[in-house]
Formats: structure tokens, sequence, C-alpha cells
């Protein structure tokens, strides 16, 4: 991974942004910035270099793991360790930046008691989730590793759906094999709702037993090597209806028109305008209750959020998912979604793409 | 769960501490308070009552979960909804308590400009964390019970530890059998630290294959119905020297001197100093990078902290870890770890007992 270059263009945007440090606390952006993945860590960014404080636990780690920064083992709190270095290295007149979403308000005051008015705090734009926003060649390798992984899962999903089997135990089995095959976690609590339960968006996989028909809702991904993966695919136990068909083929249009507007240029909110223009021609728009997609990487929720009034522009190298659903409540629910990488042409769906309704 | 009486205690702490209301944003505070487990949510606990803000992801999960509160389906940020709501409902001069280390500095920023100096916002103490140090009798029930799956694991870990199978072979199996025991997840990620590797504390399972001799520490725990459970075993892959079963043994007699040492009205520090004091006796005191131990429960790591300096008073119904370790880095690592719960004469061990060094 490119840790000097990505250190290097952060301290050009500091200037840009009258900084002369940025005390970085988000840990995947410190990740993303020297390596380190420890769980608790301070990274001081400024002109002449990058020092990396965490505490004792993480002295073998933080020594293998960090590149383009210094290490500094803290007795106390990290980030009240690198402020109190600030004010000796830089004096009293510097300008700091926060991570403002990534320090908590409590936190904010106690370093400010240390400073007493010495250096400055200042809120810093998110300068660091800006430049993940567009992954390099050397990500998509691994975000793309992360997907092969990830869908191949839905194969154990597959297999294990029966009637009167648990959630949970087709979850179990879904995350053992992630385990296997490498994966340090799964990215998310693996989703798996079955029946009614196919209605509840965020329905983490649960004792109830998967009944003799209906639909099943399968969201899951895994974390390799630091990325994320996030894949949703609908199955359906039993013969579906006619009326089940055509929930299901709606969702899967809306899907297929929201992939066909990405391309450079093209804003969030159009991208999410696509699926939901299909589903609102099928007068199913009130059960499209959550947006089309977010961007992924080191984190599974990223900038951009691909939901209405979403100004930003897709850019080459940019990683979003795309996954409109429909809900009605009490009834059922069908999601599908794949991992699309922005290219100067259009995109790349990273995610196998067999979507044709699965019968079990 | 008694959400009544929790939410009634709170309203009358408020008053000692000259607040009207608090805003709730650490999340395993508002499970505490109301049974809610959804991942974006707000309590605001006024003297009329309680109320949670939620989004409409969650419309379904908030009317099954939630006692004790009414509830707001937010469009915006449901922090911010709460916000407004308090100016609405209580008038300009109302005084809001907030969780100063569960809110971001730039969510407090934001929520102060929707106020524009309206209702005043105060840092609160940590009222809740406070209530939540002293478990009942239903919460350690819950508790015993993730301790007793938890603990059962390591029967796996025994099975499956051999030369040459992988760390994270180990751990699948241990997280599969968890999941499809019920469990809703581990409580934090699986260590397994083999050969060298148990020299590092935060040693995650990796690809690393169990060498022919050494240690291997295991170090786990599970979440079952909301509660966690967390216990280390070290065993010993081969015939052990007579250094590695000094190492084993002084670690062994210094968690049991703190185990004895628990009991109402001593101090977190006299336990750690327990410890301590018996690995120092054995030259092995730089060895102990760590604290003694932790309060859990809906939390992996909870109020008390067993370290020095800590004057919090051990009370029966408090749970806490019992887990000292002595770690030389580069050759070999030994911690132990049990769950213990206060009683009025002392503690019970809640982790099945069983410390002989298992040589496998």
């Amino acid at each position: 991974m490119d840790h000097a270059g990505r250190l290097s263009r952060l301290r050009s945007a500091l200037g840009e942004n009258d900084l002369d440090s940025l005390l970085v606390t988000h840990l995947p952006n410190i990740h993303y910035l020297c390596g380190f993945t420890g769980s608790a860590a301070a990274l001081l960014v400024a002109d002449r270099g990058a020092v990396l404080f965490t505490d004792g636990r993480y002295i073998a780690q933080a020594k293998e793991e960090v590149k383009g920064a210094r290490i500094v083992i803290a007795r106390k709190s990290p980030l009240v360790a690198a402020v109190e270095w600030v004010v000796t290295e830089y004096g009293t007149s510097t300008a700091v930046g926060i991570e403002p979403e990534a320090i908590t308000a409590g936190m904010r005051d106690r370093i400010a008691s240390v400073l007493k008015g010495k250096a400055r705090l200042r809120p810093a734009p998110p300068l660091v989730e800006r430049a993940r926003l567009v992954k390099d060649a050397a990500e998509i390798v691994r975000i793309r590793r992360a997907v092969e992984l990830g869908a191949s899962l839905f194969q154990i999903a597959r297999k294990k759906i029966r009637p009167g089997v648990t959630e949970v135990e087709v979850a179990a089995a879904m995350e053992y094999e992630a385990r296997r095959a490498g994966a340090e976690g799964m990215s998310f609590p693996t989703i798996l709702a079955s029946g009614t339960r196919s209605a509840i968006v965020h329905g983490r996989a649960s004792g109830a037993r998967i009944s003799r028909r209906g639909f099943v809702v399968c969201d899951f991904g895994v974390i390799l090597a630091g990325y994320c993966s996030d894949r949703t695919r609908t199955v359906h136990v039993g013969q579906p209806s006619a009326e089940a068909r055509r929930l299901y083929e709606a969702v899967r249009e809306a899907q297929q028109e929201a992939i066909s507007a990405v391309r450079p240029g093209a804003t969030a909110a159009e991208v999410d305008g696509a699926a939901r223009r299909v589903l609102r021609k099928r007068k199913l728009a009130r059960y499209f209750t959550h947006s089309t997609g977010h961007g992924l990487g080191l984190e599974i929720h990223e900038a951009p959020r691909l939901a209405k009034g979403q100004t930003q522009k897709l850019e080459p190298g940019m990683v979003i998912t795309i996954e409109p659903g429909a809900y009605v409540p009490g009834k059922w629910g069908v999601r599908i979604e794949d991992v699309v990488v922005v290219t100067p042409s259009g995109c790349e769906v990273l995610t196998p793409t067999d979507k044709e309704l699965v019968i079990i």
C-alpha cells in the first residue's frame, strides 16, 4: 500500500486548509494512512512527518505494521500524549486540525484543557475520507478478493437453506467458511431474514425456522486483508406466487437500472433515482425505505451515500454497493445487492452477476 | 428486565444532578434502559417520561423491543430530532444532560446550533454507567448463561489445537459452535496466539500454524441474549519445560490471589495489586503489561477497571474479569482469566474453574 503517497498528499491538503497538522483519531483513517490496525491510537500528521501514538499493548504490532510514521508508546491516552507532543514540538501558536466526527465531546474538552489555550484546535474537513473515496489499484485488488470470497458464501447459503432449518444455522455455516478461507471476520452481523422477517431491512439471523414457503433475504460480507465485501441475494423457498415473482423482478430491474446509471460524472442521487424510478412505476416506491447504496472499503459504510439529494459526483476508482429493495411489512421483502467499481466508461460489477430468482 | 425501575431510578438521579433531562446516546445504555438494540437511536429521559428516537429502518424492531418509552421515528438524525423535541416540549430554559463520551464533538456542535442558545446542553456524569456497575438478578442469570456457553468453547479449542493447524481454524471452529448454540456473535475478535505469538497480548487468531511445542493463549467470549462472556485459558503443546511450568504456575497463583482479594469494600486497585504482588515475587512484574481485569455485561469492557490507582470499591452484584498474564516478548506468554461476580461474602467464580496446565 502506498502509505508514503497518502501521507504526502494529506500534508499538501493541510496547507490548503490552513492547518499546521492533523490529529487523526478515526481508526480506519489511521489504518489507511500508516497501516496500523490496533484499537487505541492517534496519528499526528504534520509537515515535519507523521507520528503514531499508541499504548503498551501494541508495541510489537505497531513495529510490524506502521509504515511512514514514527511510533511513540504512550503511558497515558495516546490522544493526550499526541497533543502534549504537538505543543512541545511545534510551540503554542500552531493550528491543529481534529476530526470532529471521530473524537468525543468529552475528549475534545480534555485535550482543550491540556492545551490551556496554547495550540488552537480546529475542526478539520473530512480530508482523509475524501482521499479514501477513490480507491487505488492495490485497494481494488483487495476489495475484489474480499468480494469474491464474500460472494462464494452464497453457495453455502443455497445448500443450507431448507424448511425447518434456523436462520442462524445458515449464517453460522457461512461465517465458518469465511473464517476458514482466511477472513478476519464478517463485515457486519449476517442478515438472514426468512418468511415475514424478510420485510425487516436489518433482519439479523435469528433462531427463527425457515418456513415451507417464502423469501429469504441473505445479506452478508467479509473482511479480508482489511477490506470489506457486501452482497445480498434473496431466494425463495417453495414455488413463488406470480406476485412474489413480480416483486422480485421489479427489484432486479431497479438494481439493473441503477447499475446502468453508474458512470463518471453521474451524481450519487442520480443512481439512487434510477432505482427508485423503476419501483415507482411498479407502485412499489413506498416499500423502498432505504438508500440505494454506499461506498465501501476499509469500512463497510463509507462515502458516497447513494440517496436523494446527494450531489457527490462519481469518479473512476470509487467502489459502491447497489442494493435496492422492497419490503411489505408483515408480508415479505426482497433485496438484491452487488459491489461495483466505477470505471472510465461506466462501471464493473465485482460480484458474480447471476441474479435469476433462486428457488429452493 | 426491569426497564421501568431503571428509568425511574435514572429520573431520580437527574434531579440530584440539576438536570431536567438526559439525552442518552451510548447504545448499550439505551439497550439497558429500554431494551432497544438497533444501531441508530437517542433516548430522551425526562421527568414526564422517556422517548426513544430512531429511524425508519427500525420501526418494527423498536415496536417489538422498547419497554417503558414512547417511540418516535425520525426523518432526520434521531439525535437532532430528540433535541428539537426537547425544546418543543420543555421550552427554552431546560437543562439537557448529554453523555460527553458518547457524542462526537461534531454532533455536539450541530445540536448546539439547532438549539441556538435555547436549551442548555450540559455534560452529565456517567449516570447510566454507574447504574450498570451493579448487575441485578436477571442480568446475572444472563451473564451466567453467556459465561457457560463461552466456557464450553474451550473444549473445542482443546480438540482442535494440534501442531500444524492454523490458529484461525481453531477460532473458526469455536465461533461456529458459538453461533450454533445461539450466540449473537463473539464479544470480541477471538485471540488465539501460539508459539512466540503468545507474547502478543491481543494476538488475534491468524494464519500462523501451531508449532510442535509452546504455549497457545486462547481468549474468547460470546454475546448471548445481549450479555458478554470472556475467558482465557493457556494450553501447552508438547511437554513444557520446567521454566514454562514455572511461568504458568506464577500466573495461576497471581490469578488465584486476585480472586481471593475480591470482596465487597475492596478497591479495584487492591485486587490488581494482589495479582501484581505474586508476579513481583517471581520477578515477572515487568512482563504483566496490562490491568488485572474489567467489568463486563452488555459491553465486553465496562467499569470498574482493575488497575493501579482505581479507587472504585467493589459491591455485591458487580461482575468482573480476573485475568493476569505474563508476556516475554519474542518468547512466550501466559494468561488465565475467569469471570467472577461479587457476593456479600466474597465472590463466586462463574467460569468453570479447572486451571491445571492442559498439555496437548
